[in-house]
């Protein structure tokens, strides 16, 4: 069998998800809204299935998806989208990422990597025989060691896979952070992949795309998501927006991997995708009062609480509660004994790159308020 | 940009169906139903939609859908598959050969295709470093010439990808040569990725798993598709069955790869797959009187049909009609001159082993009695 992947440990999140269920904890482990997207888009997924249009759509996606995801682009960063040639349509944002990345990388090219880091990222750098150059952000304050950053880049940097609104961090890159790795991608001739799927949800800054910044339209392949602009994690519809050179490749590597999408699905997303600016705020305005809920009350049973302006997610350092247990032990200890399941933070980074923090874990708030301040109330009391 | 993928070209299916599109033309390319599958799925699926489970599915699958592909595995190959840890679903059959050969394939590994082959098994094989070993079919008969099988196989032969039934032949393997195959593979330790996507798409003979052959249950990964066998090719849900130990790291490429498919699909195919026997006997049946009706049909314009036993598709020896043309430039003709697209066989063999046979094309039945009629009217009047 394949050693490397053979070797790969199951991602934390269903590790975290199962504890969670075995001990009917509360789950602010994996990232997925406790609640349901828009009815009527839910209602014309089911109505796009009956009128008999589910044999295979196009290999790069329904052109009424295509269309909505050139506009969403036009509407929200300004850039000009050929829906024909410049929009692929995914089976969700992780095969958007594992095509993009397919698209770009050849054995030994550098990638550069931003550590802590979305779990698939690097095992999928390394399966395509991708040398992962590894930059940490700073603590507390999730600060970017720009100095780090431009030692990470070399002649055999291919690209940079930037993922912003971030996860697990909830730092959103601000432009002079953008307009720095833009300097560099120049230099160094390279290319970013943007994981952008929480791009619609920013709470105190707007979401800008590295792609919309000077001379990046060329070099930039954008990702989006549909579970997480539209709260339907399970649907995997995602759309990977690039110039049309790259774009052709990533049909190709798409074409391999999974060929098309649910025509029903891809409707109704277009469907939403077209809704207006108001459903955009009322998402971001919706999340950004669980942010607060949840990081209040968790500052009330003595956490420290890490700056968050975007995502699903937040980091607390649990030094004041772990009693010198690790985060690994920590998040084990809180959903056996308080009933509420998190990700320990380490996961999120390479130990190869040096020791792993140990003092923080992630807490997901896109769950219902009263679900979050249950689970504020359980780590209370167990406190 | 990674050369190789760069290099691939675009899909002949996407290829033949745009050209059938602009030249409005009865589309017997591309391998896809002209009627809808079962009402009662469709609606199964549009009502699962609304009953408020539309976040990530577990990675490996819903309970039901495993459960209901062991369940099929035991009804109709007598396998006895543990739902938990030997079924994973996939965002489609695409998804699941591309998820299983990453599972088995090390760069350097020989992998043994019997030509003509689907258009993604070379360049997934090649795209993992594996090291095509090819066979090829002997017309008209599509003879497994056992020898240069044997041959084929080495110390270095980590799997044989066996397609059966066959796209896009038509043929079933028997089981004297699914025994010759499993000799094969347990003289030299290797395992077998069995393309069964067409297991309920037989004519005039049972189809036989490799899997249910005598020491071939932990030496086999089993495909299926919902598309192909409940006429849905669009909703991309498809199943790999194997032994535990594989089944594990399978679930690991899906998991990097995909990571899950949609819930309320997957429910879908779940009630279409404990559907009664009766169910699967008509889809064969139907098929079987389309498959009679295309052959006669273009037996009766003076083409040569080659035999066929399953799957949706039957080669046809164009020599009488070719005028000298390859399959190619025949295949063009025929869609601009008489308005019916068909698939030039030349597509399914690797030049690197030998010129291609050109005089055959590949002709999809899976569509409706009267296109069929239809599109052999077309021949005749141009021929
Ligand atoms: C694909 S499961 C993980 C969901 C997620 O994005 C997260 O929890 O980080
Ligand atoms: C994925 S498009 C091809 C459909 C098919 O199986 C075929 O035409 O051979």
């Amino acid at each position: 069998l394949n050693r490397q992947i053979a070797a790969l440990p199951t991602t934390i999140f269903t590790v975290m998800s199962e504890l969670a269920r075995a001990h009917d904890a509360i789950n602010l482990g994996q990232g997925f809204p406790d609640t349901e997207g828009p009815h009527d888009m839910v209602q014309a997924a089911a109505d796009a299935l009956l009128d008999g249009r589910n044999q295979y759509a196009p290999l790069t996606g329904l052109p009424e998806l295509r269309r909505a995801v050139a506009d969403s682009n036009a509407r929200f960063q300004g850039l000009e989208i050929d829906p024909e040639s410049e929009v692929i349509v995914t089976s969700g944002a992780t095969e958007a990422l594992a095509a993009s990345l397919m698209a770009l990388i050849e054995p030994g090219d550098e990638v550069v990597l931003i550590e802590p880091l979305y779990d698939t990222y690097l095992p999928m750098v390394r399966q395509l025989g991708g040398v992962p150059k590894l930059v940490r952000l700073e603590e507390p304050g999730w600060t970017l060691p720009r100095a780090a950053l431009a030692a990470a880049f070399s002649a055999r940097t291919k690209a940079i896979l930037l993922n912003t609104p971030m996860n697990p961090t909830g730092k959103v890159f601000s432009t002079e952070e953008l307009d720095f790795i833009a300097g560099l991608l120049i230099q160094h001739d390279a290319y970013a992949v943007c994981d952008e799927v929480y791009e619609h949800l920013t709470f105190d800054t707007p979401h800008v795309s590295l792609m919309s910044r000077p001379a990046m339209r060329e070099r930039c392949l954008r990702i989006g998501s549909a579970g997480k602009s539209f709260s339907l994690t399970g649907w995997k519809v995602g759309y990977v927006t690039a110039p049309a050179p790259l774009a052709a490749v990533v049909a190709k590597a798409h074409q391999n991997l999974v060929f098309a999408t649910a025509p029903n699905l891809q409707r109704a997303v277009a469907f939403g995708l077209n809704k207006d600016e108001q459903y955009f705020r009322d998402l971001a305005g919706d999340m950004a009062r669980k942010r607060d809920i949840l990081s209040a009350g968790l500052r009330g049973v003595g956490l420290d609480v890490l700056p968050c302006d975007g995502s699903y997610f937040v980091m607390a350092d649990i030094t004041p509660l772990a009693n010198g247990l690790d985060d690994v032990a920590f998040a084990r200890m809180l959903t056996e004994e308080a009933g509420v399941t998190t990700i320990p933070a380490s996961a999120f980074y390479d130990p190869s790159n040096g020791a792993p923090p140990t003092h923080l874990v992630r807490f997901a708030f896109c769950k219902q308020e009263s679900v979050l301040q249950e689970a504020v109330a359980c780590i209370e009391r167990w406190a």
